[in-house]
């Protein structure tokens, strides 16, 4: 099978190497932009792709929502299959290309868009057809997870292991979708609407880790607790949770051995039990090879990763309680129902009584909007 | 897509349960010894199962060779496609079932004979088509792994976590195969096989965890080492690699999380880098799970998990070499060539120069011949 890519940045030039090498598929045209045709093998023209016999399938890297939508929408409408690496596309516009690709019989799949690497979606929609998915979640953000771990092993502060993570690559120029939790809110919204068929409405709230200080991680060191970027999902009375905050972990649960850009999926089948997968997140290589599982997947008969009916819906993250560690102004900590505090300074760093999900995330934006500045995480023991 | 169950033992059970709820897939008739069929979908004759144009796949749970080799066979003849968690089966006569399958255009998969819910071998089979498998691996038995852990966390001896495993059920009557590494060598030639085409041939050494006493575990703590039982697999310079033997983690390597009876398995693709997997590696649910996705996986298209052109054989492991802690009589400490030993009692405890794993394995074959009483494990470092 003949297959196209759509960029040739970072992972589109992993995809074109690792399609020389795999079995069953070879290389097509690769779509750039104007002035960046400079081999034979590039072309600057969507149509030039969708209306080429030979072109079996169309391998799609480049990211954003338009005009990526429109060339997916393309090639799927020209019975072509269709891989992409591309979370804010599919969080935007999946339902639309899942209903193209069913029509025409032809695949639409995106391994690639959550966790890298890591087999996660593929066999959670393998895990969805004959088990039931109780929960999901993870760590699904590898520069996050990087910044972490950094600022735990060699107690460098926030801005420091930003820009380290930068210049190695792990974060990009402009990190607000990593740091503020977007990426990772994208990616289990994905795996809701693969293991439920609901694909969650955007703006929800999310949790990030701009707030987090060297001091804080100190303190969760001095205690035993290891801070990581989780996000949860599962099934709730209506529809769906889904939600990405800080966590504390013991210093010997799972997750604390995630260590620099790894990532580490899980979910949990009534039958299966918690099944874990692990490996990098983010990169060119690994990520290539997410698109090129994808494509090898058709030639196996895989077609859809969807459920049939997808469809949108509301978010219920009410019904999740944790108890969080907050740090905030002193003058706040009435605020909030603290089951114990201590004053350091004019901070407070207190452990809440168990909240909803939903309202400690609501407590930290009306505090922040007061001009408050204010780090929370959830406390796991 | 109707399904017949061959055995309704612990597994078969489950399997038929939860064949009455997944997606696409119906119950058909059960297997079962004559005088067991006091139900009317139990049968106890496999020709009634294979002559049944009704049925489109067959899932075989009862373990052995024989019977089960005849009885697949047979199914896959009469054009059945064909699911197993059967791993003598498939170590012993896989290469020939996959020949008929191949004849008749029919699924032969067996996930859950390695790795239980762990869905390993089947990441395995769709990233060596376009990744290059570099090695594989883990922790692949849940009956040693729950003895060493609680050994290790209950200070317990050889026997008595034995007995525990035996009446919680993660260790059977016989647990021979489990204990002396059977198991998981079988299931890391199952890995051999589906990441390189190359079954290894039967009759290799394996080192189970029969010889560990309470003595060796306090020793290894006392040192900040856990110890697991791992298979290793991978490329020789002339065919392949496949070991299971003891080994010793610094306390925090990822391997010493695995609890009780969870299994974590992991494979190192050049472009995807490690990727590992956890979970229940055995048990009714966690394995009915496994034969469940096989069957959704044929919905799919999912035909092989073996690569075409499949074949036995030799195993050379003496291109991987490791240090590695021995005990054994003091008056045979020279036997082996030691970088470091301590004396206790009549007892020596040392640890070794890097030795070719085969060496180490034959070394204790010998000794233990003479009569000595032997532990060894691999040290990582």
């Amino acid at each position: 099978m003949k297959v196209a890519v759509l960029g040739f940045g970072t992972v589109g030039f992993g995809v074109y190497e690792m399609l020389g090498k795999a079995k069953g598929l070879e290389r097509g045209p690769v779509l750039v932009r104007p002035g960046k045709n400079d081999m034979p093998f590039k072309v600057t023209s969507i149509e030039k792709i969708v209306s080429d016999p030979s072109v079996g399938a169309v391998a799609e890297v480049m990211g954003g929502v338009e005009p990526a939508y429109s060339y997916a929408a393309a090639a799927l409408s020209a019975g072509k299959h269709f891989v992409t690496s591309n979370k804010a596309l599919v969080a935007a516009r999946g339902p639309e290309l899942d209903t193209i690709a069913r029509e025409k019989g032809v695949a639409f799949l995106f391994s690639a868009a959550c966790g890298g690497g890591v087999p996660f979606l593929h066999n959670l929609a393998l895990a969805r057809e004959s088990d039931e998915i109780r929960s999901m979640g993870g760590i699904l953000n590898g520069t996050t997870n990087y910044m972490l771990d950094a600022m735990q092993r060699l107690h460098l502060d926030y801005g420091d292991v930003l820009a380290d993570a930068q210049r190695l690559g792990y974060a990009e120029a402009d990190p607000t979708a990593d740091v503020s939790g977007l990426d990772a809110l994208r990616k289990i919204m994905l795996a809701c609407a693969v293991a439920y068929g609901t694909l969650p409405t955007d703006g929800l709230l999310h949790e990030g880790i701009e707030s987090v200080t060297a001091a804080d991680v100190a303190h969760f060191q001095s205690r035993g607790y290891t801070c990581r970027l989780v996000a949860g999902g599962g099934r709730a009375e209506d529809g769906v949770y889904a939600y990405v905050e800080p966590v504390l972990l013991r210093d010997g649960a799972p997750e604390c051995s995630v260590l620099q850009n790894y990532n580490m999926a899980r979910y949990e089948g009534a039958n299966a039990g918690p099944i874990v997968l692990m490996g990098q997140g983010a990169g060119r290589w690994p990520t290539a090879s997410a698109v090129l599982r994808d494509l090898s997947g058709i030639l196996r008969g895989e077609r859809e990763m969807f459920p049939e009916g997808l469809r949108r819906g509301e978010v219920d993250n009410s019904l999740c309680r944790h108890s969080y560690y907050v740090r905030l102004p002193a003058e706040l900590a009435g605020e909030l129902p603290a089951a114990s505090a201590e004053l350091d300074g004019d901070t407070v760093r207190m452990i809440t009584e168990p909240l909803p999900v939903s309202q400690m995330h609501f407590e930290a934006k009306r505090l922040r909007a007061r001009g408050a500045s204010v780090f929370f995480a959830a406390v796991r023991e």
